[in-house]
């Protein structure tokens, strides 16, 4: 018998940042993180255990993938199989529906229905924390997207085993906000360099990246009062801020690693001036070009319609609290 | 009898960056800095002692100026009386031939010129070292202006008379190089912030500060290492990078403080495409939007086309080292 599921996950946006692994085989974090899942851009992903078959194969949006990205699956099903005791090799098929690499959080909705569909269809039952554990050791930042809403990713302790059982993400009440996250995009082609690697050079060559990694444990302990209470223009500084430090740490790598494009500036603009206008609009801006930003649902028409003033802007994507990964089991 | 004086000064533009005073009165820096005075731009300064008059006359492109611009002439023409022991107040007249205010360090030209007229105005003898210390009071980078070419400020020590007694700039030996520096005008306004309260607002705020501040005294280092061995592309690499740390810095300051506009980074793409073309240029930005280019002066009219195809960019202006400042005395 042949067993197949197929689950769909949503990309999450870092209201205070992921950048920096402490381990890089396990995708352990410098530091923990607070995002948002959105319901813009879902990832659907079927996986299919192929008895026989002597090798995983992969398709991405219906072609296959550059052989990096296959090992990358190929490498997470073997982790899968290894927690469920089996051997059987599968066939992944996976269709994103928003810009890939392009800091839109694509491996992180990837990896989330990758993680639950796999699981499924190798029969391995995982509750919510050892979902997230799983989804990390894909991409760090999926683990948050196995969680709808706000979502906080313990940094955990240790390193190897130890650091793998402590770091996981978990659901953040939600307040009474109520919030939509506004995407611009300037630019839908994939980054010239992977958060993988712009990572590792910033930790290693950046003179800031201790002081931004250190900044962020404040804005974390901040950013949680901040989603209790409700406050949205604090939740929104606070996230602006954070963003602007990480990329300050980019820029002060050596050489400086720069995802911010003359387009990225011009909506960072156009937000402030938003501002101004009286409008609590807060921009984050990911390991990319394109830019998202944080606002009351009642403000988002006239935020998305100052975005796509800006001359540079491509297009405008109203977000809101996106759902948990949906899961079907196909056979 | 009346005295007066004109003084002719050049701009400086820092290679490793001063950014942040650790005495406000005495404009004493937290770093040493190391920089390049151009041929272009100069400032002229006429300073007449009246006798008779109740208060300073001060006229900046022949109007008078603003009520702080004022202020810190008057307050600075007060260090001068004080040094010569006179009494008399004076009338100060200034030509700038640059923008002001944009990142072209028209202060550090403007304070030179003041020192250096205000001095033989009130028949104060001043060898280059005092010269250069009294420069600083007024605004602390002219006191690298009062020499051509690359000079470094001594950060010095102490706090106060210590400080000032050790804080100032001695010319740099030239090598063999023949360097250009290209100047990309993208906005000539004035900046929405001066560099004093910005500079102020980064070193109590920005989580990045002190780690860029400390990675200056290792550019120091490096940078007179490769300016005497002549080697122009490690001079360049050295202060692109200084120069993108201390906006990183900037950036993480809590509100951002960001000079950089679209404008600026569509110059830096286009010095990065110079490079892989394989010309060597390296970008400096100072406390505005505006680029400075540092290249061989060999390549200068092939970087200087380069940035002027950049849509954004409104005048390109070649710099070559410029003089110490003229002194000429009136009467």
């Amino acid at each position: 018998m042949t067993a197949a599921a197929t689950a769909v996950a949503y990309p999450n946006i870092a209201l205070v940042k992921y950048w920096g692994k402490r381990d890089e085989e396990y995708r352990l974090p410098m530091t923990g993180s607070i995002s948002l899942t959105l319901d813009l851009f879902p990832t659907t992903t079927t996986v299919t255990v192929a008895p026989g078959a002597t090798i995983d194969a992969v398709c991405i949006d219906d072609a296959p993938p550059s052989r990096p990205a296959t090992q990358r699956v190929q490498q997470f099903l073997g982790l899968v199989r290894a927690l469920a005791g089996r051997r059987e090799h599968a066939t992944v098929q996976t269709t994103n529906s928003g810009p890939t690499a392009a800091g839109l959080a694509s491996s992180a909705a990837g990896f989330a229905a990758l993680a639950v569909a796999a699981a499924a269809a190798y029969e391995l039952e995982l509750d919510p924390i050892a979902l997230s554990r799983l989804a990390r050791r894909g991409s760090g930042s999926a683990c948050r997207s196995v969680f709808g809403g706000f979502t906080c990713w313990r940094a955990g302790a240790g390193l190897g085993p130890d650091g793998d059982a402590t770091s996981y993400a978990e659901p953040l009440p939600r307040g009474t906000m109520d919030p939509a996250m506004v995407v611009a995009i300037v630019d839908a082609t994939p980054k010239p360099i992977s958060s993988t690697v712009a990572m590792r050079h910033t930790v290693a060559t950046s003179p800031c990246y201790w002081a931004w990694s250190a900044s962020c444990l404040q804005d974390l302990i901040e950013m949680r009062k901040a989603l209790a209470d409700g406050e949205l223009v604090t939740v929104g500084e606070i996230a602006e801020r954070n963003a602007l430090g990480m990329h300050a740490a980019m820029l002060a790598a050596r050489p400086a690693v720069r995802f911010l494009t003359p387009a990225s500036l011009a909506v960072l603009d156009r937000v402030a001036k938003l501002r101004v206008d009286g409008i609590a609009a807060y921009a984050t801006i990911d390991a990319g070009p394109n830019v998202k930003v944080l606002c009351e649902a009642a403000a988002a028409d006239v935020v998305a319609a100052g975005l796509r003033a800006v001359e540079t802007v491509q297009s405008v994507h109203i977000g809101r609290p996106g759902p948990a990964p949906t899961l079907r089991r196909l056979r």
